[in-house]
């Protein structure tokens, strides 16, 4: 329909440890890939949505105008959205919002962090700040803390084994090594990441994901304006969002996120599929037991057969769900603003058949759930081509 | 029009140094403000949108999740959105999108900050950071340092006094007098506020806005949904956004906003209104000359005429336009996140008749003109009643 809403143009910056390059420079490199297969120029975007997660890390207070001014958008209206590491697709929803309610034909989202300015010990503190300061970070709970104790519940309700996480690390870095823009290429066996150096029980180096710097980019535009910039739009064709308590000590269960379950039902329903439609899927990897759930609370497995799942290869190209198959926030990297975006960038490759030596053939519809703190704000969505 | 974005709920805090109250609290104080007059309770919200400006005056991270839990919307969908002091309204304008998204039906938006957390410099200091960190705020420039560069430019280029500037603050005072939610309630007089210690020349201590604590609240439906929740809804009417140059060196004027008068002109397309026609306006004095530059660039006076007119008294009820008879920034206060939002919350009130010994008789239609950083970020919001 006319009224739909799709991508119709995507880029990302090489993710990693990007020396010397801020979050201008960052952002600068995404859109400029965005802009090698895109018809049109900057000038014919109305605004922006930009998505960073923590000032902290960049040291630049309200940072969206920093950027709007290096990617040549300067004087058009922008906002900075906020959603932990579910700031990427925060800026999505918010873009889409704002083409439906006619302040915009065309809006580009740059979501982008800079971490390895700080060292990963002041990035794991700054991260955990995203937990509650009140009753949690200050007794020295920390993101990996937070999915160990996730993944703890997960092996005793379901009997989920260390190799089971392993295997999924496994894969990340799999793809991560046919991805040039992944921050690691590199593969790795699934004896070495059993026997990883541990990070927080039962969570091994190889189970966690990275700390990246990086960028993502993407023009949305209604359906009936695509043509212009593309002759290849890709839909947006289902969002969900959801939520959870702040303190995990508060939730009914550790084994599954209820706001991703709510998330991806509304999805779904938005879309008018279920899980068993989509070809391929970007899920939130940021610790392997992270996936795992995920693939559960997706419903592409049933609960507790996620491990198994991915112990059997069934998320490989070829598996039942090929997940992640860019490497994931474990081998591409997790620059916490440009993860969502660069989630919605894959599929759309993946949907263009663009996603060369790792593209899942035939791939009609894809999703994407990003999460954010630990469940507290998760985005689900769903695209095809139109 | 059923398809119309309407306000049907409004609240506030009490603004000011709120010792022992967090974010947390200070939501809920201006959620439970809201309730007062709303017909229906949390459970009918369906999604949220929280403002904060900075994460650094409260610590914590990813801040929308801790609010969201104490105003009893845990696990419905939320975000955080920034855009410096313009933050508030940019909550708005994301709520407003969702809504007609169809994402939602009903969404509150929520502004907080707290700032007295940390001491006046500190908290100058952080602002600071939302200048450019590389090029402005390292060399000494604060946010009383910009605006001190455009009251000089306007003394110069139009004649403009400090007298003009003081009476600005004068009519916040005596308008903040009569707020019981102000953070100041005191009349203060021209000779004082002309005679008070320089801050940045030519502004003085009562050409600048304050450092507080506070929030505030909306609920935002559509118009074919409003009756559920009040019988006197207010719709937005127009809504326009505008930004400029990340430094203020790169404009073409210091003497004027371009990304105001842009807001300014899309909102009045948007509402089908002209300047002539607003009853009553919020503008973003965050310092005097602000105020007078903002009058300027919505075209309620011609350049060079907002500091004459506001001297003369036309900004005062039975002027020519009626501004911040809230007591604006300079009095109510300024707690970054929730500014926009209490500037939406009075112009409704107004509307509503409900503004007490501060009411502007018969107003029909209001005007909100929120800026962030110094002019990047800039969201004008008309209203009216349905």
């Amino acid at each position: 329909m006319d009224d739909d809403i799709v991508i119709v143009g995507g880029g990302q910056s090489k993710f990693g440890k990007r020396k010397g390059l801020g979050i201008r420079e960052l952002a600068f490199e995404a859109v400029s890939d965005l802009m090698n297969d895109f018809n049109m120029g900057i000038e014919d975007i109305d605004a922006s949505v930009i998505g960073i997660a923590g000032e902290e890390f960049s040291g630049q207070g309200a940072p969206a105008a920093v950027v709007v001014d290096e990617i040549g958008m300067v004087g058009k209206p922008t906002i900075r959205v906020e959603s932990a590491c579910a700031t990427g697709s925060a800026g999505i929803k918010t873009a889409y919002g704002w083409i439906k309610a006619g302040f915009y034909d065309t809006v580009m989202v740059v979501g982008v962090e800079k971490m390895t300015s700080v060292s990963s010990a002041r990035a794991t503190e700054l991260m955990a700040r995203a937990g509650d300061v009140r009753w949690e970070s200050p007794y020295g709970c920390s993101f990996p803390g937070y999915y160990a104790i996730m993944a703890s519940a997960h092996m005793k309700e379901y009997g989920t084994t260390k190799e089971m996480l392993s295997s999924v690390g496994v894969k990340a870095h799999h793809y991560g090594s046919l991805n040039p823009k992944a921050h690691i290429q590199k593969e790795v066996s699934l004896e070495e990441a059993v026997n990883s150096i541990p990070i927080a029980y039962p969570l091994n180096l190889y189970d966690c994901s990275l700390i990246s710097d990086g960028a993502a980019a993407v023009v949305l535009t209604k359906a009936s304006l695509a043509k212009k910039y593309t002759d290849s739009p890709v839909r947006i064709k289902g969002v969900g969002s959801g939520s959870d308590t702040m303190e995990i000590a508060h939730r009914k269960s550790l084994t599954s996120l209820s706001g991703a379950k709510e998330a991806a039902r509304r999805a779904y329903k938005m879309a008018g599929v279920t899980a068993k439609d989509i070809d391929v899927a970007e899920v939130h990897d940021c610790f392997t037991i992270a996936e795992i759930i995920a693939t559960e609370d997706l419903g592409f497995f049933e609960p507790g057969q996620g491990g198994p799942a991915a112990l059997d290869g069934q998320t490989y190209i070829g598996g039942k769900i090929p997940i992640n198959v860019d490497g994931g926030l474990k081998s591409k990297g997790h620059p916490l603003g440009a993860t969502g975006v660069s989630q919605a960038n894959e599929i759309r490759n993946q949907l263009l058949g663009k996603s060369y030596n790792r593209q899942v053939e035939g791939a009609k519809i894809g999703l994407s759930h990003n999460v954010g703190q630990s469940g507290q704000f998760v985005n689900v969505m769903i695209y095809d081509r139109v």
